[in-house]
């Protein structure tokens, strides 16, 4: 039987997720959720691949998946055949056959994440599970300013998670970093060719912290310090989307 | 002890409660699990009293209350007192102190509600429990021309529900019946003097047929016709919100 590899552009809501990855048994993950799916549909084993982990509670728009499959489906009916057996939650928006060599990881060239903060007195009920409610008044400027300074190639040590696994190198590239109002909304857009574990929500916190003025530090001397306890609190995870994957 | 009249304004995410008003004993509604809150804060029972019901799975971010109390909390501080009580999907927006005569149904002289229609191939998880997804391209100026036709004094009875109670009078006054688009989202806006039973969306679900092309009258024959059957279905709870009350 041939194998065939099948990438998948996945949307879920990460509220009642305790995020990508199993970490033990009996959680509620997505990645389990979306292998039971598609094992269900092709009758075998499978290997699912991601272009990158989100945490508990953190959204996806765009996520990116691939698998190997020995089933002869049509490579774009995959995508409705396997929401039959994925809850409410999940949504496959589309499913192509690519290469045996593309690998949704390693093949990653840069992600693009969006940051929901609400800036109003009163957290809307509605709201809850997919934005950072900020109620303070928040100096929009002086976060924008914070932001464009970390676009470019820079070593991004302060914005590391204590938590997260070693990494070789602390050095990314930030195509974008760039903040914008919508109402009662501030959005966050940030392209990279990759990240650290928790560095968006690190960075997000820290531009949060800077419009509430609560920051001794500017962005320049939060990253030039490159030790984590220079840069601002990690926001909720409520407020995060992986939007879209570039390959 | 002297009585009060407090007056709330109130946001809640409707997805988890059978609507506004207990109807049997045990169902979870938006009046039960707030006069069970303010009862624990007064310590007395309250009769609560409301601009409007909403249906289940209907939301609000400006729903109006009023209730008498003996309580000698300053009026202010209600909203906060309050919510302790609350769970995370209700929120009290503010606590004023009002003239014992006014009562939020009877003095209500106008209602926004806004419809939000999610207009894309593939419906985001995220939103599913407040929009209403409509995959089918939509004929958006024809749903804006149709709209404006309702704005005036007319007798609404093709919008009148089938299941509603009987009402005496089916002329109702449109001030504001407005589309427009917001990315993938189409908004609705309607703003009456008052509204029959199920009647905004009776219009969303009429608009969408025509934006679909699939409606063989005009609305002004539909609104000529004073009759249910003339309109388009109902459209869904979830893309629902009444959103402010004018007194």
């Amino acid at each position: 039987m041939t194998q065939r590899n099948i990438k998948m552009t996945v949307a879920y809501d990460g509220t009642a997720f305790l995020g990508w990855q199993t970490q033990a048994k009996g959680q509620r993950t997505v990645q389990d959720t979306i292998a039971s799916g598609i094992e269900q549909l092709v009758g075998h084993e499978v290997n699912i691949i991601v272009s990158g982990r989100t945490d508990t509670g953190v959204h996806a728009e765009g996520q990116v998946i691939n698998f190997t499959t020995t089933s002869a489906i049509p490579a774009q009916s995959f995508a409705l055949a396997v929401q039959k057996f994925l809850p409410f939650d999940i949504k496959i928006l589309d499913s192509t056959e690519v290469d045996l060599a593309f690998h949704s990881t390693f093949d990653a060239k840069q992600k693009l994440y969006r940051y929901k903060i609400y800036n109003r007195r009163s957290l809307l009920p509605q709201l809850r599970h997919h934005v950072c409610h900020i109620w303070q008044t928040l100096n929009f400027e002086k976060m924008q300013q914070a932001a464009t300074v970390l676009v470019g190639e820079h070593d991004f040590a302060s914005f590391k998670s204590n938590n997260g696994n070693r990494v070789k190198s602390t050095i990314r590239t930030i195509y974008q970093c760039a903040l914008r109002r919508e109402g009662d909304f501030i959005i966050l857009d940030v392209e990279g060719s990759g990240f650290l574990y928790n560095m968006v929500r690190n960075i997000a916190g820290t531009l949060i912290e800077i419009g509430q003025g609560i920051h001794s530090k500017s962005m320049q001397e939060i990253l030039d310090a490159k030790t984590r306890s220079a840069a601002g609190k990690r926001s909720c995870a409520a407020g995060l989307t992986l939007m879209h994957v570039t390959y």
